[in-house]
């Protein structure tokens, strides 16, 4: 027979057994996170008709799409996950209850330039609230605490979520009489961080055509930073020349006051007037969240506030909040920079039969399992030392050894793999130990600090 | 602007909040039972290469592909695991350890008629185990045991395991000489339950040309039914007649000897001679299991021993046993016979505020999340009544009030969904009690019996 030589697809990520259970184990969190604020996981086909998910698609996204027929059928594979929410809840909407909460972790393509952390085929994570005509400003609040619980039990503690409102943004760019530039402001800057303020003041006035007195002006305002009471201290001295300014001022307000109720801890948190997030599509606050020790890596966690997730499926007014983890490349990131912690083990323990009746090994790897400790018997014709190292090589911290004599004494043998000792105990002392490890092993959670 | 009527593709299967949430429940229990077995969870990609993806495919399964180009890429959506296993393994071969363990839940696509119940995207959930070069009959014996754990733990009481030896029925029909006739057969032996005993032996005489003799001996093999000690019994008296029978036969007995050791109970199993899995390429132990009381929706799930699972991408010999559960027909379907229980609710307890002030409903939403309580804060602009019916209408069990007297009396009002009663609580008892009702409502299985 011919042999046709493996490959997977360039762009595509397919990770060996270690690091998918890592990306399981972030997969589990997240769910975990999410279905903490009460959020239901949704599941959309990954093809839609192409005329839904195109709906509102142009420019760069459409080139990218994989997009084909079948039969007569005009496809496309999804590339978010906000198109088919859109549609969800326009399609379903006499069937839902509002403010609809829903997480979803999918796949999305894009058919992007295959380059080294690109990926084709990515993982998002999304949560979004979805209003019926309206939804309170609490659900805004409520999206850095998410945030933050989320990235906590990840493992992380130097990050930092970064709040703005666009409608200070648009309030304060009308004020200054700039709502038409508004847009190239905001675009040039966001790169305030990355070329100073003196080249922001440079293309200000020189490639948009600011007087001096404006570019001062939006540098003094996008210098206002300090602690979240501070920004809006500084803020408050700017109310009452824009209703839509105070309107967000009002709501920042709001999202910095309940803060600390919901648990998110000042240092992981600041008001960052530089952040407009590039789509036009958000209204309200907008979120981005930063690793203080690899700010290079860029915005981890990014969405904000909308007002019409579904305008071009229903002319019911829909707004809402969502943010997303474009999760491939956050590992795939965390994983080149070595912040993630030990592969989990594909099992706690090995069972090694060293008689010819399986029976005892077997009845003690169900026993095990009855308790929760992911066991495994194997039986296969090697040398004890390759036995051995079948546990070595995967990690397995656990080996119990059954042979005449521990069947005889009504005992197993239990051997840490990482100490080396083995002791003879009673199953159910063995099995209080691998419970013990296993406790302690799931207490590291899977990205280090 | 112009609304496009939001549609969702026939043949995709698209779930309302609530039974999206029993379908993750579902996963979920998947997920945990098979990594209780040290099964690694693994993702491949759903696009491949169409000539990587097709190397073996022909006919039926070529004709639903979901093939396009991609500027000049030739790719296929992945029909179904199996060939993305075979692929991965060729591929990682060197840096995987055997036997590997792999559980794979993912969307398989098949461009089949849509029908009522016909899903052309559909989860799978396969298992696989596959060794380097052999592979111990233990791996087999085991597999029993991961069906009974997965269905248990999922609820059901009333199901069988069937299993039948490939090795048998191939040594069988060499006995009587019927190997070139067997898999014509096989297929019509595999009506019997349908047909009747009367309408196989017409089959086997008219339409496969056997002997009055020969369709004898075969309807009684096939009769031979009874307790697993029994058949095993029975099918001794054909030993010594042919090699493969015989080999077939030790190792049905190995798979049978071993199931009170691996818990399974007897009357969860049973060794039907009948099954043959209709694929070539099964060579041991193949697999089926039944709803008793559903005879009528067939094997949900089935699988079996294989001698070669990459031979179009390798020339290493990788033999395997592999099980899989057609994950969206069986949700379908028993969602269809009223046989799934009770949705989980989208959270455990809604927090009311009551107050101007937030922070006390959400100081208190967020100890509720601490202990683990799924929690979400209404602070919608809306009656009392329609506060109230945003929990009814979801079966949220328990709304938290915060009102004046409550904050005062540092208490929170538990009022219980279920039964309408409502008390004034310290938080720390009230979370005691939400804790209690998870308990019950996880112990509740998501298949009924």
């Amino acid at each position: 027979m011919a042999i046709m030589k493996p490959r997977t697809l360039s762009g595509f990520m397919e990770l060996l057994p270690a690091p998918a259970r890592q990306m399981e184990r972030m997969m589990e969190i997240l769910r975990e996170s999410y279905a903490l604020y009460g959020f239901t996981p949704l599941d959309t086909p990954v093809i839609e008709a192409s005329e839904i998910l195109l709906a509102k698609a142009g420019g760069e996204t459409e080139k990218q799409i994989y997009r084909f027929t079948k039969g007569d059928t005009d496809l496309s594979l999804r590339f978010d996950l906000t198109v088919p929410l859109a549609k969800y809840v326009a399609l379903h909407y006499n069937e839902l209850t509002f403010p609809f909460r829903r997480y979803q972790i999918g796949k999305v393509y894009r058919g992007e330039r295959a380059q080294r952390g690109r990926f084709r085929e990515f993982y998002q994570a999304d949560i979004d609230i979805i209003g019926d005509g309206q939804l309170d400003i609490l659900n805004e609040a409520e999206i850095p605490s998410i945030i933050y619980r989320t990235f906590t039990a990840l493992g992380l503690e130097r990050f930092r979520i970064c709040v703005n409102d666009r409608k200070i943004l648009n309030g304060f760019y009308a004020m200054e009489g700039l709502t038409e530039k508004s847009g190239d402001i905001m675009r040039t800057v966001d790169k305030l961080a990355k070329i100073g303020p003196e080249k922001v003041r440079q293309i200000l006035q020189e490639d948009l055509g600011l007087t001096a007195a404006q570019a001062e002006e939006i540098l003094t305002f996008i210098s206002i930073t300090g602690s979240s009471q501070a920004v809006l201290a500084a803020l408050e001295g700017y109310r009452g020349r824009n209703e839509l300014f105070d309107e967000g001022l009002t709501e920042l307000s709001v999202v910095v006051n309940y803060l600390s109720a919901f648990g998110v801890p000042e240092e992981n948190f600041a008001v960052d007037l530089t952040i407009a997030r590039g789509l036009d599509y958000y209204t309200g606050t907008v979120y981005e969240t930063v690793l203080l020790d690899h700010p290079e890596i860029g915005s981890i966690c990014s969405g904000g506030r909308y007002d019409n997730l579904a305008e071009y499926y229903t002319e019911k007014k829909l707004p809402g909040v969502g943010i997303s983890i474009g999760l491939t490349r956050l590992f795939y990131v965390l994983s080149e920079q070595g912040l993630l912690s030990e592969a989990p083990a594909p099992a706690d323990a090995l069972v090694l039969p060293m008689t010819a009746d399986l029976s005892p090994a077997i009845s003690a790897a169900t026993a095990l399992r009855a308790a929760g400790i992911r066991a495994q018997v194997y039986a296969e014709q090697k040398k004890f030392k390759q036995k051995m190292a079948y546990a070595d090589k995967q990690d397995i911290p656990f080996v119990l050894l059954l042979g005449e004599d521990e069947i005889g004494a009504g005992k197993v043998s239990l051997k840490d793999m990482r100490t080396g000792q083995q002791e003879l105990l009673a199953l159910g002392e063995a099995t209080g130990r691998i419970l013990q490890a296993i406790g302690q092993a799931e207490a590291v959670p899977p990205i280090r600090n």
